[in-house]
């Protein structure tokens, strides 16, 4: 049971959170903080949160754990706004995490911030979202079967990772711990490449003469090909500088392997394409098939999966 | 009505046309000429057809329209067959069509073998699919709402067109006509590309080290985003040579932009980066948008939508 819940920043996922806490009686108080009164006003409205306040420090004051559920390079000006006010000294038992795409960039800010990352820092993912944002679109249910990554470093606090693996756990999410570094490549890998590669080929066909004709042909497969296409452009703004470093390197691997495809496609080159799309096939198919069993048994945080820390 | 056609080859494609048009009374006999006779044993049982042969003589004999169905790449084979056979001059009135996914290689290949092709020969592709293939997997609706695209040249009999147009609208598709480049350009963009986009993308994770962490923490973006992926690789490595110029020519220019995307990435552009994912978005909201509306009025055959005929 948390005492008092503070969700910096009331959107989808803060007030999903919110919200399944609360249905599930696993928070006395939540009060939310953030700069559009509407939106606290209208969480408020929606019985995810018992109160709001526009002043840091008031929404604080004797929180046990600050959820920073901003878009993802806020999340650095707000790590500064509680640097500036020294949450953390004021506060020592207050944990702070958050629920950003990257890890690498909270992680720098952290220590620039305060030498090093404070133990009762614990960053955090949880794999969830919809198409739809903001606190209308909140739901208790939203993290249910879904993964969270925990990306504790050595200094970080354990009691103050049990806490925040806790707390997913109570909203029905499979958590699991592996490195800052590992984390940002396999979202790299995972998610923001492909948005990069869907954004990319929605518009080079757009710039392409008479593009109205263009989409009129496509079928079903470029529906959910591009459908990724359509996320929000600020949101991935954010993520494609905040992942900057791995996000390159991914995209550099790829450009590597989609020359050698084309190579091999201009060199007539059967037995080479065969061998990428037979790869290709069965990789995918056995992703499909692993995604319809039962999720696997949760890992307890603290064990790194299959990373090693780098940061 | 069509008093004989021969489906030559009885897959999904061209099963589903057969059951399409006895379903609607509009041809009396319909006879399927392939290699495995198991399988057009089973469509006989499933009433698609009414008989078949494994003699390619016999199944032509007083036939009105002979439909390709094969793979990209046996079609060409399928034409061979038929030049040899002089199927054209023993039967003047034969019609010859074909529903393969590309349609530059064909035309070549009937300019091969006949020195200019036949008026009677009527390039068409209907764009509709299943993640299943085979004649088990056919259904008499699977075109209704679908597009055919029917590829005429300046030889093309118009009466010849007028049939194969009026066989594809009584199975329920919207057929319309292009040119054949501009068919495979289209193709190239819309449907081609993609496929080899989200090939190559699976084949970079799974050759990542310890890929199966890697696919363990995808979620459902890229579920929707490689599931093309798990196309038949054989269908897609034919398709990849017979269109090989168009589809070199789009890879060419999606990696000229992937460049530069990566390039503003790298140099913190955040300006460039916005530009593109908001063309992006907005060019596919605008798409997905388009297809919730009810198709426009299919336009008569031999009227080049947009493209010019540069064969």
């Amino acid at each position: 049971m948390i005492n008092k819940l503070v969700i910096l920043g009331l959107g989808l996922i803060g007030g999903s959170l919110a919200a399944g806490l609360r249905a599930r009686g696993e928070v006395a108080h939540v009060t939310a903080w953030g700069r559009r009164e509407a939106s606290l006003a209208r969480g408020r409205e929606l019985g995810y949160i018992d109160d709001f306040s526009l002043d840091l420090d008031e929404a604080l004051e004797g929180a046990e754990i600050a959820v920073i559920a901003t878009p993802t390079l806020v999340a650095e000006r707000v790590l500064e706004a509680l640097a500036q006010r020294d949450a953390l000294a004021s506060n020592r038992d207050l944990i702070i995490t958050d629920v950003a795409s990257v890890k690498g960039n909270l992680l720098a800010k952290a220590r620039e911030l305060w030498g090093s990352e404070p133990p009762g820092l614990v960053l955090a993912h949880p794999i969830a979202g919809s198409e739809e944002s903001g606190v209308e679109a909140a739901r208790a249910d939203l993290f249910v079967d879904h993964r969270v990554i925990l990306t504790p470093t050595a200094r970080t606090d354990s009691a103050a990772l049990a806490r925040v693996d806790g707390m997913w756990r109570a909203v029905g999410a499979d958590v699991i711990a592996m490195s800052v570094a590992r984390h940002d490549e396999v979202l790299a890998a995972t998610s923001h490449l492909p948005h990069v590669l869907a954004y990319t080929l929605v518009d080079t066909l757009a710039q392409q003469g008479s593009n109205e004709d263009i989409f009129r042909f496509a079928a079903g497969g470029f529906r959910d090909f591009t459908r990724i296409a359509s996320s929000d452009p600020t949101m991935w703004h954010d993520i494609s500088l905040a992942n900057r470093d791995a996000l390159v390197a991914m995209i550099g691997e790829y450009q590597r392997r989609l020359a050698d495809l084309k190579a091999a496609i201009e060199a007539r080159d059967g037995a080479s394409i065969m061998a990428c799309y037979n790869r290709a096939k069965a990789a995918r198919d056995q992703f499909a098939q692993g995604r319809r069993k039962p999720s696997p048994a949760a890992q307890p945080p603290g064990i790194d999966d299959g990373g090693t820390d780098r940061c």
